[in-house]
């Protein structure tokens, strides 16, 4: 594997989820796997759960990890090409990324899209230039459109959870927020049960429609309730709109989920990629009950980053 | 040992000292005790002797260490049962100390207190969150209330520099400083102090009294001469006032610890948990002098972490 | 080696080179060297490539490595002596310094210039203090008046890149920027070059001259077309001015390296310690093209740091 930005870098997706149960269940039997090499972790946002399991997951196959906060260790990075750098840039990524690239066997690179401009934002120009100037094997930890290390501890976590021989229905329902949140996480989680051995359907108020990329093999509706018939599993997450773009258009009200309208499901499992505003996003009855796989989830994070880093360390 | 926060989750303080003076004689002989386990701290104010030798003492024992300063690298988090998250905090600590609970085996965590509700500080709400949480063995890397990596680190100073047979007097001197400082290190040296084998008297100005849970074993006198006496250590602090809660009362002029003031002492030697803030609190003359011993301190706190890290180790 | 603050600090340029080259070709010969030894990272500036490179030439040989972004995770330090501390500074450089050294074996210091008072950075007050508290080796990661390490990646590229039997021309080129910058990478490389076995030419505006003591050996010229005349080597960098001390005394016009400039030249590589401001400081007709040697000289940093560790560690 040489990058792992998106659904589409992945070979065979029950292979690697396989993968992930097997380190789940033997973290260190790889160590010697990543000595002598360099885990290169960029942040240009703040994260947890990232940093933490991807530096955990790096160290669990014996590479050495530096992690590096760009945005505050650093220096604000130039991407246009050609660009007359008198201003406030103070590093071309051709060259930021290239030196990295240099000291790390492999990168990982957090980088939030700015929600102003859409176009810009998918096409994921920083992660691109990144692949393209480091001339190494890139993991995404967060990009501008998706985040496939979540997606691949989510499904690791469905796989964990689902009922033996049901094809488990999996919502994903958009939840209230007080802010503009990016379109990542729900775009990554569509792009992924797409092509996973579910059935998906999304659910969200008019105007939060996800990119048709994401989401050609969900139903879609507006109508909750609808929605959360029979589930098996519902994702929770906000997410601000991609037609009117970044924008919020509604405070969402009667859209958190809680336990009444749980009932309508098969007992569903609930999921949440985390950080979650409770009791604006998801009830606390909810978060704190039986129901709740968030911190599932976020165990899972190591396995996930785990499973790709092995790979990638067995294809140098 | 599954918490480490005050000297109450010390069995045998004699036993536990020991245990340090033999890691320092021999830091590397238990490398393999920490192999494959992590060790993360957590930062939620500014460090440096706690940062630095607590991150050496687990890599001396063979631990893999993460450091995160979730001031700087993550977001605020919320502590309020039931809180309706629609402000400023990202997470709650609930979710945010369960998952650095689910990547970490120890997790280490600081936060200072804020010096505006008593009540809340004396609580240690963020404190007992995490160890409630984590589910993970905790250590202190200095709470509202107390400092007790610090407090371990000055009784083997004590030890190594007391003369044998004699039973020390140990004084704690308030000292002046320009603005309000919690009264942490001097709760948790009186505490220690108190169930140590010394004299201890301790000796403020007036309105400079702490709560009396830490001071049942020490004489208070607010005469500063007098408390200096024949004394064979003197540990110099400035603390804020507990009676008037988080207030400077007095300028302390007269307060400031010199080489003419040692005389009286049993040529005393002299000790801050740094950093000291120079001609303030502590003169230069006993600073650069032969009394002082504020480095065998700062030395000793990386065997001092140790060995509560190597406990926890091995009651895993 | 006991410290690495300058070329004065090497006692056989060749040789050092030579080690550099040799640990560049096994990386991780020397693994076992750094065993339980710490290596402590002080920045008190923003860095990219030293950090990044310094921490992977720790880690090949086997050291614990500890980052600390003294500016941001710690607090000011005071390095007056005999200072009343009621100010902003919070630990005095005496005491940070001495206790960093109890807890490191080897310290490498990053600290900027303040380009206010000339006399007070060319003190290099503040290394001069790390290196007289710490006790301990230290290597400069950049300090007020030179970048040795730099110095070191920058020899070992010209060597690797020139003709052999040829005593190469470099050329050191003053370049335009939008700010006043250090002299530090100009002064260290002068120096350095002017005990190796080159031909140095310096070029820059009127006002731009650096100070004597690093140019003894170079012929110095405002006229840049006749210094580039045969060159092989260019070095392109800006400085601010050392006799209208940290002043920009021109915008800088018409000294920008462009392809039509290097004609002049023998083909000459072009090098440049990074970060450049592309079409400011260099042109990206040259930093794209076949003869920047910029990212050579990068990655050679981190053989620079791994030699002068080696020769740290075997003299313990």
């Amino acid at each position: 594997m040489k990058k792992y930005t998106s659904v589409h870098d992945v070979a065979d997706l029950n292979q690697l989820v396989q993968e992930a149960q097997h380190l789940k269940a033997n973290p260190y039997k790889y160590k010697t796997l990543g000595e002598n090499k360099t885990l290169g972790l960029i942040f240009l946002n703040p994260s947890l759960r990232t940093r933490l399991s991807t530096q955990k997951a790096g160290q669990n196959l014996g590479m050495n990890v530096i992690v590096m906060n760009l945005d505050k260790e650093g220096w604000a990075l130039e991407t246009q090409e050609g660009a007359i750098m008198n201003g406030t840039t103070v590093e071309h990524i051709k060259e930021a990324a290239a030196v990295m690239g240099q000291y790390c066997d492999i990168i990982g690179i957090r980088s939030f899209p700015k929600l102003q401009n859409r176009d810009e934002d998918y096409n994921e120009e920083l992660l691109n230039q990144f692949i393209q100037y480091t001339k190494k094997p890139i993991v995404s930890l967060e990009s501008a459109t998706r985040h496939p290390l979540q997606s691949l501890a989510d499904l690791l976590t469905i796989k964990e959870n689902a009922v033996a021989g049901k094809r488990p229905k999996v919502v994903l329902s958009w939840a209230p927020h007080i802010k503009p949140i990016p379109q990542c996480v729900a775009n990554s989680f569509a792009e992924w049960m797409g092509q996973a051995d579910v059935e998906l359907v999304i659910t969200h108020p008019e105007g939060y429609e996800l990119a048709e990329e994401f989401t050609k093999n969900a139903t879609v509706t507006m109508d909750q309730q609808e929605a959360l018939q029979g589930a098996d599993f519902v994702y929770v997450k906000n997410w601000s709109s991609y037609t009117e773009y970044g924008k919020v258009l509604t405070d969402g009200e009667g859209w958190m989920l809680t336990n009444e309208k749980l009932q309508a499901t098969n007992n569903a499992k609930v999921m949440h990629c985390l950080p979650v505003r409770r009791n604006v996003e998801l009830s606390d009855e909810i978060l704190d009950g039986p129901n709740s796989l968030v911190l599932e989830q976020a165990n899972n994070r190591t396995y996930a980053a785990q499973a790709v880093l092995k790979r990638m360390l067995e294809a140098m």
